[in-house]
């Protein structure tokens, strides 16, 4: 559990990065990849927080994931041609990021023995997230799908803070409505009853999850 | 697009499977993985078709992929003891399958380049599957989750025919439930309208896709 143990801080991709990359910082807020965007860069977050989503046709969005420092990501259709794309990449808070192209990076993932164990293991471990996210979103029920998003937040993206576990990500409940496709009213209704409860608390957006090992009991049968 | 174009054959995964590894042959239905099953094996499909799924706590369950021929897949928490776990894996049809040690199969990652390369790019590709599959789910409305279905399967698991494009998957319109986590009723209404409109033809469990192209423009804003 907690963050650190899970994306393993990518020592030999970092170096690279920092000595080879380009260094590039951006506000809160920003867009830095955009669905069809048809530039090359591999990416590793230095700083910050970064929010990867998706653009439905009417309109609404929903948040796939997000990237925490150390964290390597790339552009849509950087590898593959076939790459769906679609994703945007916007910053959540100030963020400072290196990036270097698809060519470099790859000839790297050949050639550097610890670059390519810290990258399998990258691409491995979101592939793990990402199946756990589809779970998530293949919950129909919103009680249910809210207990998965915490038990997701707990295990990617928490630290632990007393007998409980802090979700690093600050969360509205707009953006935990975006992140799990339902409304926000029923969203609101759920964490309402979260904090009642005493499962989880909030303190200004940051949410702490009274105990992890007990979320999987409140999934309703 | 297709199939082999798309999941590459992993010639030198395979090689060394067929040398090392245990041949193990399933007749159809057969579960061979469960979600709390320890054993750590590797495994590459040789013939046949294996849906990997998942089961939700009041009994429903949600198929979140298919694996076909040439692909490389691991059971439950053989790499990682975070993975959440919990997905099933069963053979759709009667299907021969490699299986190999985990510490056999990370030995070859790291000592046979051409092994690495294409273990890799298993890993990426099945990446990109699984954020589009989880695109899918996170799309509410009935009608757009079928044609975004129909989207994935034109990308991963199709073969042209004509002008078409023929799922390689046999589907009901239960097991389109089961992948769409909806109501078999909700999706029959919307196979039905595909059907005579002439967007899709079925044929016993086969579906043809009329026109993969024009599969976005189906999508309602």
């Amino acid at each position: 559990m907690g963050v650190m143990s899970y994306f393993k801080s990518p020592d030999a991709i970092k170096a690279f990065f920092e000595r080879e990359g380009q260094k590039v910082v951006y506000d809160k807020n920003q867009t830095f990849v955009r669905p069809d965007d048809p530039r090359p860069w591999v990416y590793v977050l230095q700083e910050g927080l970064v929010a990867a989503s998706f653009n439905f046709e009417n309109g609404t969005k929903c948040i796939l994931g997000y990237f925490i420092p150390n964290t390597v990501f790339a552009q849509n259709r950087s590898f593959y041609e076939n790459d769906g794309g679609g994703l945007e990449y916007t910053t959540v808070t100030k963020a400072v990021i290196y990036r270097l192209h698809r060519d470099t990076f790859l000839k790297q993932v050949e050639n550097d023995p610890a670059f390519n164990r810290e990258y399998l293991h990258n691409v491995s471990q979101f592939r793990i997230f990402t199946t756990d996210r589809a779970i998530c979103l293949a919950e129909n029920r919103i009680h249910n799908r809210c207990i998965r998003w915490l038990m997701l937040m707990a295990n990617y993206y928490s630290e632990p803070v007393g007998k409980g576990s802090r979700i690093i990500i600050p969360f509205t409940q707009g953006t935990i409505a975006e992140f799990l496709s339902v409304s926000r009213e029923s969203v609101s209704k759920v964490i309402h009853s979260l904090v009642q409860d005493g499962h989880i608390s909030i303190h200004r957006k940051q949410i702490t999850i009274t105990n992890v090992a007990r979320l999987r009991d409140l999934l309703e049968a």
